[in-house]
């Protein structure tokens, strides 16, 4: 049995997981961030005893804690380096937490804990594996030979920066024309409103005052139902999904590739069309393919991975 | 003592590698491509065994041998799996030569050895180092805990073919608007030549007449000599290296990125906007930064990295 936390900037959730990856029980309390680390830590310490008295879990049966934090960080000497979103900076969350609970702690970034959830779970064990979130901005996480590849600084992995259009629109890293500017649901909702704006006839407005916002299924439900410019923004978005996994792909080869985030629930309807680009427009001609799916934990896979990963302290 | 081989489509270059990776004594034959994987084998061995003697080793002395071959290789098997260069497809290289040198063997990518060279010599046993070449092509490889990183099937580390321009100019893979297509030398003498056509006044076109030819040298030269034609083709092709650069970075974060290849030999004047460029813009704001230097090995990189690669066997 492990303890997982999934730190976010609104809400600490954590997590009971067990040798098998499954989630056993799970609690949230709010975060509060801003405020100092340490009472942070204490509030994490107090949800993870708090599940071990709900779960009837005596802490000898906890193999390890592992916590998901948004941010850069130094994952060696368990210290949030970094982090936008908690107002953190070199923050010593490991050595803190092991005041309160003295067990193996392992501390990642919380892409790269989705990603690790993602491979304990659907990863057999492959030597490299690769997880894709197309969610609010493009994340990812990159597993070889079963550790979380983060760089020397522990700010690598950006998988969503890597550029996609020279001297396209403007990301929020600062920097512009990154894939995650073309790939995530807040460029879909910019493609659709675009698509809307030059299609006053499009079946979308309709959908979208129903719905009362435009979001990221507004095109691909209508075009679904047949709708013209909802196909068109579907088609755009897929390519530029797609064109972005074959850099991945060239760069990487994995033995697995698995895309998540709220997008990859259109399941085949999605995943068919970028295996068919990534195929024509990939390097590699000869050899064996890349194997590309998708997610099965979505919102699960920050705390599974963030307890699976005390496996690879 | 070890044995690095280059085996090229035209050539095969060999050299005696010392523990410091210096090459004491090379040599080569022709290829003579294409023909049975045998005969080239027994060509390689012979070269081989001809180095000891011309150097006066004794086969107890070389600790082992290392070939770097064009193509993609399944190092663990010690297979040519597919090389376009070389006709072979796969070719049980490793297990052929071993009928001719009993000794360890190991076998790598062409462009993977000249980054395991640049590693070995220049790397101070970094966790993490990419090298990126800016030749004909734009190729690469990328070491993690000392070891070539190329995927599970042997195809990955393909830097040159991540995507810089969405929809742009084709590029030799098949794909379009790859990096390559851009940063190359290829793509220089494009972009010089069509600045050329642009700009009849450019001092670029006596130059070129001087040399016979548009080159790799061409801008860089009259850039320096004050041409405005030609300052702006540097400009724009340096922004090119660097937006790949972004990328590599973004994802790598490797604790050294070194740039060979023939422009590499602009030194400084390529370097220092190529640092800047990518200090701006990568994701990476707070941590430190990757260490960006200039190769220095040049075109012993290939037959130093194959002969050391023997240790991380």
């Amino acid at each position: 049995m492990y303890i997982g936390i999934d730190l976010g900037g609104t809400n600490i959730a954590a997590g009971l997981v067990d040798d098998d990856g499954k989630i056993i029980l799970n609690d949230s309390v709010p975060t509060k961030s801003p405020r100092p680390y340490q009472e942070i830590v204490a509030d994490m310490a107090q949800l993870c005893k708090s599940l071990m008295q709900q779960g009837n879990v005596s802490i000898d049966k906890i193999k390890g804690v592992g916590i998901g934090c948004p941010g850069s960080i130094d994952a060696k000497n368990g210290i949030v380096a970094f982090s936008n979103n908690l107002k953190m900076e070199n923050a010593p969350i490991v050595q803190e937490f092991k005041k309160h609970i003295d067990l193996p702690i392992s501390i990642l970034n919380d892409a790269d804990a989705a990603a690790y959830g993602e491979y304990a779970i659907n990863g057999n064990g492959a030597e490299s594996f690769v997880f894709i979130t197309l969610g609010t901005g493009v994340g990812g996480g990159v597993i070889i030979n079963g550790k979380v590849y983060s760089g020397f600084n522990g700010a690598g992995g950006e998988l969503g920066h890597i550029t996609l259009v020279h001297g396209g629109v403007p990301c929020n890293c600062g920097n512009v024309g990154c894939w995650e500017a073309y790939a995530s649901v807040s460029a879909l909702i910019r493609q659709t409103t675009e698509a809307m704006e030059k299609n006053p006839q499009s079946k979308m407005h309709e959908f979208a005052k129903q719905e009362g916002k435009v979001s990221g299924r507004t095109a691909f439900c209508m075009a679904k139902e047949g709708d013209e410019a909802a196909q068109q923004v579907v088609n755009q978005y897929i390519e530029y999904v797609a064109s972005g996994l074959v850099s991945i792909i060239n760069i990487f080869q994995p033995n697995k590739l698995v895309i998540g985030g709220g997008i990859s629930k259109e399941g085949d309807y999605l995943l068919n069309p970028i295996k068919e680009y990534c195929n024509k427009h990939e390097y590699n001609k000869y050899l064996d393919k890349v194997d590309i799916s998708i997610a099965t934990l979505f919102n699960d896979a920050g705390i599974i991975g963030a307890a699976k990963s005390v496996e690879s302290l």
